[in-house]
């Protein structure tokens, strides 16, 4: 049977995922803001209600909205996918030491690969990198996960 | 400990969490086939094997079509990470008076979202206030959860 | 009040969420390296910084990687929702035989969906019933939450 301890604020897994999830969930929000502010200040409005003065149109190309963009679909590609499996990770009662720096791993390097992509653009491998941290840190706890549910 | 109850249909904040958590998924899934909808009725497929007729072209600009998925975008980035962090913030055992209020902004301001980008096309601000007042809602609860991981 | 059992590895509702939501996971994620791959296999990249020699130019609509891409899309506006949707549904603690039953199709009709539209393309209707077949089980448990919220 499930230890009601594990989904309490007492269980420092759990409060490491709360935590992180929490501050994934502003990062995501930030880029969504971020785009935002990249239309605004190239003037690059998608719908014909946003246009802020006549002599606009509508743009769909501007590679500084839409380089914002494709860092904002990477989160949702890669950060939503951890909120879920993170929950039920920490439901197979992993070792806390392990745990708690996987969820570090994934917070830091998504953070970082939106740094890199979006806001400074930094040479490859660094985007690749964060990528792959977090990606590898997820995969683990999918893992993990099937592991429980299967024995 | 985590209060067993907090997860619970007598939980009211639990109770409205989950029923508007079902509502907006369901939103979700209507911007889905309204895109499918909208790509009939004007003929814009972007596969070849979805043309229905010999004389058609796959194509990826329609107006109609771009601005529908545009909305449904706006949803998964804004609509999946509530599901995250509402869960997670009900677990911080809030006021109920708040909790469930702010549940209710998030879905109606949601719903309102869609309807005046996609379906009936109303001028600004009316989008961009619905679209603060759902993220406004969610960053509380966000600031809310690391509040309770951090003390 | 809610059962703790209902969140147990003991309880075979659970565990087979649990299970086909860690593999829906890594299908997800499959569907990323594999943009990523073909990215490679045609040199479509996206970004400046991404470019693998000095003669290749960014490119945006290589009809290869923009079917993954909207393959991979396709995931996130259907199967993130069935993670929050699916946790919920459970928590109401349906019919073992159902529920798992609603599990397994979601699961297989996902995976379906992304080899008939991405990997080896396969004529309609076979992707539109992968699609409907994992909307109507997700609707459904969606629609069994909000009666369970409600009464």
């Amino acid at each position: 049977m499930l230890n009601p301890e594990l989904i309490s604020l007492e269980n420092q897994v759990f409060r490491c995922y709360l935590g992180w999830s929490a501050i994934l969930i502003l990062k995501i929000f930030a880029a969504g803001i971020y785009t935002g502010l990249m239309r605004f200040f190239t003037a690059t409005f998608a719908n014909p209600e946003d246009l802020m003065s006549p002599k606009l149109k509508v743009k769909f190309d501007d590679p500084n909205v839409e380089r914002v963009r494709r860092a904002h679909r990477n989160d949702l590609e890669n950060i939503l996918p951890f909120f879920a499996i993170g929950l039920l990770y920490v439901l197979t009662d992993p070792a806390a030491f392990l745990a708690i720096n996987l969820f570090r791993a994934v917070g830091i390097a998504r953070i970082v690969h939106t740094l890199v992509y979006a806001v400074v653009v930094v040479p490859q491998p660094s985007r690749a990198l964060a990528f792959f941290v977090a990606l590898g840190a997820t995969v683990y706890m999918a893992l993990q996960v099937i592991a429980s549910a299967a024995f």
